[in-house]
């Protein structure tokens, strides 16, 4: 199943499990599977940085693809393949398709800065990965450094029929999805998938934006799919009650670096991976950070049965 | 009275209230006063970039300045002097303690890079401003692209007596505040106060991590007051609860840009000052952005009688 | 006499000249300014980095640039008004133009990424100002961060009537030249002109490529006003014999920090002004590089009689 | 052989050369190894930036890698192994080891600011890379955005054995190398090599501040053999009067993105390889800047034959 500008829902992105001893733990990557296939998600983000895709090398690389793919027929994967060259985009992306991968999402390199240099970094992409692997652009300013405008998206877009998403992790970025979607209704833009990152900070105002779902690691995705329902049938207060009763925990996890440790200790908590462990460099979390997620998880937990562990 | 490494408490970042035509509205700069004064405040900021300070020339600086400072004859005011040049920080920074003030805030440049490079310029300013003007770091990267190790502060902190506070707004910052008051439980390093900006993210758990109170312009300074009390108090889960209530709202202001225009919509509807006019250039909000403000003012003002306008 | 489109020929960057004990040098002032016009610069630019600008308080800075002025009152003057804020370059450009100035120079703030974003702040830069104010658009990646396309600039000249120089400082940046004057014959834009900077490290190509001459502050431009006369009677071999012979020394003034020390040291040799004196903070030269840069001038004094001192 | 502390020379950056169809020219590897071997550099450095190496799979660089270290058994070859992620360093240094190289070279990733995170940095990738691998430092900040302190490098020289060579393009930089090897007189530091780049444009002092050759890719290799001879025979003024003539081409080549192009032009002219083809995506050499680089060919063969083409 390719990726589409239909695309909508939930795609978790998914952390790589290891175990202790650093080996991959492909026994927890099945869990998370079932899990995101059981709550409702629509589809799955794998080997990005949330990933620890830069620890994995080729060989792992694609059998942590391969199985996450193998285990998830019905949900549409996505393969980060940023890279600093083509040729390395180009071997990742093929690898990705072969094994079944639905397309790639493609962030810009931190020394893009003018209008047409962005486009033409997406053109050459899609030279190097070709026409027919559908992706996704990755708009994350405060990782990346670059800067898109929405009339740069708007010229990826129509410059590249492949082009069927947009990750949105703009910031502030509510106004870009307005702009996008005004664009679209007066025709002056072909629809496209927008999933919305950003650790999900925004993710209770977004969907009324106009953005089509999320794409985020937080580690409750079933909380997500359940809100995201509840925007979709219109149940404003009820969306926003569930998003604020989590919106602590989201606003924790978006430090960079213990954010990822920070998440890998509430999937094991709630018994999706067998251990939070991670291969180095990492960041580990402090003996007074942790009591600080699990702190976090109580007070969600008087609210949310999910977090009761 | 001058700023020292024992302030402690609530020091709102105040805004610059104009006329509709553009004027300063003095009447404002009192009644915001009066409010800080009457809900526990300890201390106030002004001329910062939240202050539109780069929007006044130097005359209406002077006068804004002496206005804020007239009024709160009891409370310590600290004024933003960081500059391009040292010429511009001298003249702003006798300014400032010629009108009353209590001590300056110095950001470093964007330029600096190196732990000596960052060490060196405190002292160079500290050489242009004079040995006698108590100053604040203020340590903000994600506005100033400058890292400071917390060693570097350390390092500022010794060699400059003058230095008494630290404006913490690294981000993610928790670590940091915990490193440097190890240092002090140590006797490695000598007090100074540390007050968190970073748009109040953290602040449920910034106190708990040896933080003295709170530098930022959240338009519901008495809720901070009231929350920091708590938490001295050790009652965790109300400052918590508290906190948590206006998190989405403090999530929302975050967004630079249009952060100031929600923020004086929101002190508008108080009453604090009578119109959210701003000076251009500025970014207004939306139609569909004031709405998402007001339905977060309304649910805070379901458990936070503050709110309800 | 107003900066305009038709403007050509060398605009040395004025230094400012201290005496030993931190006083402004007004002597030396003069002495450089009877130089300048001695040797047939077209004009000169002051108040700039190289000037020490921000080391100078705002009545410093009034006198200095009135007296630059009242010196040359057949050469237009540009000043130098790049500010954080619009109200400081507001301030500035008044108190240049009521000083006489012709015009004044603007670089954009490091923080704009987008096309848009840089056409923008050049409008409101203007609506601070005012539209009777000449301006240079100062176009220095290096130095701001900030990279122009060359669409940008058109766009810029379009909206603006008043904006009439472009300060060339691109980096590499003989074919932007070369397409904004392919425009210019094609009418797709209209005529502004090009003095080239970045410390004058291609000026022997630039004029061939449709640049109208110099804004630099080597020490030597009279070698600079001969080199563009040269280039300007199509005496293409004898242009670059000249400019080979300095550019050792162009290239070592280039490096940030020291090349202001090494051009003061070079204007003291030459007699122009009474001392290297700099105010602090300022990289002084080692002994070493004192050594280096008096063998760079023997060397190009062996074949330019300027440079035998 | 392995790198060691001791080398010292020339070491030229190995262009990749291809043939017009896209494919590898093997033969013109060859022919670029003889040449390096007979004009008397000490080593080479291959799959650097200038090597195109982001356009390489990875079984391309391999045979690339390989190539150049069959037909060169007795030069020591230094491979750039700078990856995103330690898992990709770590890979490339293994194959880089197996073909047979001297050593890697590694630069730091652009999100680096503190002292402690570059030193760090290192530390993580020689774990990664094995204590066995002999490593340079590259110290590029216009094109990492890490600036490092003196201290930083000693830093890293004293935490890990395998540090043998910096390659230094600091700039401003050649204070930082009299700073070095001040501190390896005084004892306080231990010998590494010092190998300039920054595309050759200080390397008529470098030399003379303690600097052991230059690592670049300036397309005379034999002309920097003849002038690193030249200087450290004490005969200044000869070295000066050699690079002088090809410093109008160095500063025209340092030029980011055409200079490589330049170089595989003079390179073609030379016969050295067979065409100047580059892999997409690449900016090609207008007709003028064609025709700029063959003058100053000419020029330069006025007084060195080796530029008669």
């Amino acid at each position: 199943m390719k990726l589409s500008a239909q695309s909508r829902g939930m795609f978790p992105i998914a952390p790589t499990p290891f175990l202790d001893d650093g080996r991959i733990d492909f026994d927890s990557i099945d869990r998370l599977v079932d899990f995101y296939v059981g709550c409702g998600c629509a589809g799955m983000t794998v080997l990005g940085v949330l990933g620890e895709a830069p620890k994995l090398d080729a060989a792992e690389a694609r059998e942590v693809a391969a199985r996450f793919i193998r285990r998830a027929p019905s949900l549409p994967v996505v393969v980060g393949v940023s890279s600093p060259g083509f040729a390395a985009m180009r071997a990742l992306a093929r690898m990705a398709m072969d094994a079944g991968a639905a397309g790639v999402m493609i962030a810009p390199p931190h020394t893009l800065r003018t209008d047409d240099q962005i486009v033409g970094y997406y053109t050459q992409a899609v030279q190097a990965i070709g026409e027919d692997v559908p992706f996704c652009i990755q708009d994350y300013p405060l990782n990346t450094s670059v800067v898109m405008a929405p009339g740069v998206i708007r010229r990826i877009v129509a410059d590249n029929p492949s082009c069927v998403m947009l990750k949105h992790e703009d910031w502030p970025g509510l106004e870009k999805i307005s702009r996008l979607r005004a664009w679209e209704s007066a025709k002056e833009m072909r629809h496209v998938s927008i999933l919305c990152g950003n650790n999900g900070l925004f993710l209770d105002f977004e969907p009324e934006r106009g953005a089509d779902g999320a794409m985020t690691g937080y580690p409750f995705p079933d909380m997500l799919v359940e809100m995201l329902g509840l925007a979709a049938a219109g149940r404003r207060d009820e969306a926003h009650d569930l998003f604020d009763a989590h919106l602590p925990m989201l606003r924790y996890e978006q430090q960079p670096g213990i954010g990822l440790a920070a998440r890998k200790r509430v999937l094991q908590r709630r018994g999706l991976i067998a251990t939070a462990a991670m291969r180095a460099p990492f960041a580990p979390l402090s003996a007074t950070a942790t009591e600080e997620v699990d702190y976090l998880l109580a007070r969600i937990g008087r609210v949310d049965a999910r977090a009761r562990l």
